[in-house]
């Protein structure tokens, strides 16, 4: 008999998705040309050759039976060494191989995570706006999601209602900087906070508090490296993602590095290789752990995200809107010309604009906008969003 | 903190992987050529080259977003209607697209039919001899995984032990054929009569007990085509892997295919995409999951594990073993020459050879070997496997 909870889901479609499709059938009626499509965080850019390059030479390898084989359910030592390497020259903290677990994506490498230091019935804390696939990760690790509502200000930790979250049920803290849909970088004094506050909370509560951070838009940055909460806080599991900096979210490729300082630092990997066994994870595919491991600081050309963001941001503030301006991701988060922004996107939708309300990602009264389109559909999006404006809510705002 | 049970399970070595540690350390010493290494299920022959070819030509494509893209969450749409046609042709089962969905090997497969036809605090029932990561996919799922003691006289399934292991709380019935350890294949008989007995069980309790079952050895065959247990009852669901049939098991590639025939067929994959949600499995790699698709009905040159299995089943049985001569897979299960197996394992070490206890597949008494190793190094064994016999248990066996 199918499992009741399960099927219970099936009714709970994602907005995200529905929009995605809508904007796919009204691109069939009209041309997908002439639907301006902000709905999906799919990168628009290609991998970077160098990536393709390596996978066709590892292809040659005439040894397939080493190529193709299993790796150790620890994942590829050599690879993990890479990732630690390449880490330690960047960030200043001494990873070696035995923090890092290679996972299929970020999805995998939360997965782990959420498994390897919570335990079911626990509780995690995130931060609205936030990413709405962290509910079914929580629910699926036995946890309850406690979300600390959004400081609308600068999209900043609200740090007053984090700490009023906190409790000695509390497993961990589960941040996304660049923040996916808000474009916000959390600041290193942010960080700072943060981590005090954590550490002030593990001694409270008599256990290590965690800090898990999603860090799939790193690369995108549009004012210098972003800073790295693992930096601030030792008790930090750090989870990655190539999908968005080789552009390649298909192939299911990313890690999760804990950090050398954290509890128990030297057992984590071993145990996400046990939570393994039981989610049928069995390592990211052998090529894709061979090929990332040459492309760890190749990117995409990630400089048309930037290049959008600076027209829709200062498209968007003629226009009127309150918005800030993005640190990176392909994300910008206006506030909603009207207080229901769900309506405020349907409206939207009858100029062939797709924008996804905020109340998806725990902020209503917002709309996420992603950006990874051409600039050239991009500028010609941008007097369809002035009509929409002028349409709907008044030609004397602009 | 970390999660106390998944720390535990830090102190669980797995047999196989303590032996196979032991070959290589062995290996180190005398040179790896001179230790008979039967350990581990890893494919020994190439894949092939069509596999290769097929990869090199999908990475040609210039549209490397398209290429890399996310895979929709039900898996690929063209991918999986090429699994339902293949899957079709052969065995006469009208699947389609909407039956099929793409996995990260038979495990992912495993850990998604559990989910999806199993609600936490239920129990599965498995056949002796199993193999041991069935205990983790179930407790996983949150499954108790109980198992049908074994036949040994044919390692068939003793039907009048399952069915009194059948009672209201039971979720679904799991098999494995061609089956690891035994090699043994279900025949048709038994298919039906285990039908049958899951239909009047079916009716009894009130609910669909499914059967899952687990078939990554399909291909390897050493008399015909094997029984398509779903052929026999429609509450069945296929979990398939690419692994031992093209040599690639570090690619992490299978599928789930529901009977078009069983309960609720029209929502099992959509099922699947909701607990992938929450496992953080998100589909295997697109740029896989399109190379299969174009090798469906292709296989590896599986014809030396028919070489190895004869000349090893010849030897054992002039060596006065008990020993059912397999009908697939890689692997050989002989009686041990003492009641106690671990003990006639541990004592093989000193010949170099590296046997597996059939505990660890719940069927003390008996051993594992697999000869999913070269011809020559297999003939090279032979005589050393008879060295040992006569040594450790009376020249007046043989």
């Amino acid at each position: 008999m199918i499992n009741q909870q399960y099927r219970a889901m099936l009714g709970e479609r994602s907005v995200i998705r529905q929009l995605s499709e809508w904007s796919t059938a009204r691109g069939a009626e009209i041309g997908y040309d002439n639907v301006f499509d902000f709905s999906l965080g799919n990168p628009s850019v290609p991998c970077p050759p160098h990536f393709t390059e390596v996978c066709r030479r590892l292809l040659e390898n005439p040894d397939t039976v080493a190529l193709h084989g299993y790796s150790p359910s620890a994942t590829m030592p050599a690879v993990r060494a890479a990732v630690a390497a390449s880490l330690q020259r960047r960030f200043g903290i001494p990873y070696t191989a035995q923090h890092v677990f290679m996972t299929s994506g970020a999805a995998g490498a939360l997965a782990h995570a959420l498994r390897c230091v919570g335990t079911p019935g626990q509780e995690v804390i995130t931060v609205a706006p936030f990413f709405p696939e962290y509910g079914p990760y929580a629910a699926g690790a036995g946890l309850t999601l406690r979300v600390v509502p959004p400081r609308t200000a600068d999209f900043q930790i609200d740090l007053a209602a984090l700490e009023a979250l906190l409790n000695a049920n509390t497993a961990a803290v589960l941040i996304n900087s660049p923040n996916n849909p808000s474009g916000a970088v959390y600041s290193e004094k942010t960080l700072r906070q943060l981590a005090a506050l954590l550490a002030r909370a593990s001694q409270t509560y008599g256990h290590h508090i965690f800090l898990i951070s999603d860090e799939p838009y790193r690369e995108i940055t549009f004012s210098g490296p972003v800073p790295c909460p693992a930096r601030y806080y030792a008790d930090t599991l750090m989870c990655y993602s190539f999908s968005k900096s080789l552009s390649i979210p298909g192939e299911r490729i990313g890690y999760l590095a804990a950090n050398p300082a954290c509890e128990d630092a030297a057992d984590i990997v071993n145990i996400c290789a046990q939570i393994s066994r039981g989610t049928g994870h069995n390592c990211p595919a052998s090529l894709l752990q061979l090929a990332v491991a040459e492309c760890l600081e190749d990117t995409s050309d990630l400089g048309v995200y930037a290049a959008n963001m600076e027209l829709l941001y200062a498209e968007l503030k003629r226009l009127g809107f309150t918005v800030e301006k993005p640190g990176g991701t392909f994300y910008i988060f206006p506030k909603a010309l009207e207080e229901d922004s769900v309506a405020f996107c349907e409206k939207a939708k009858k100029y062939d604009l797709a924008l996804v309300p905020g109340d998806s990602f725990g902020c209503p009264g917002w709309f996420r906008m992603a950006y990874c389109i051409s600039t050239e559909k991009l500028r010609r999006s941008l007097p369809v969003l002035e009509r929409f404006v002028r349409a709907e809510y008044g030609p004397g705002r602009v």
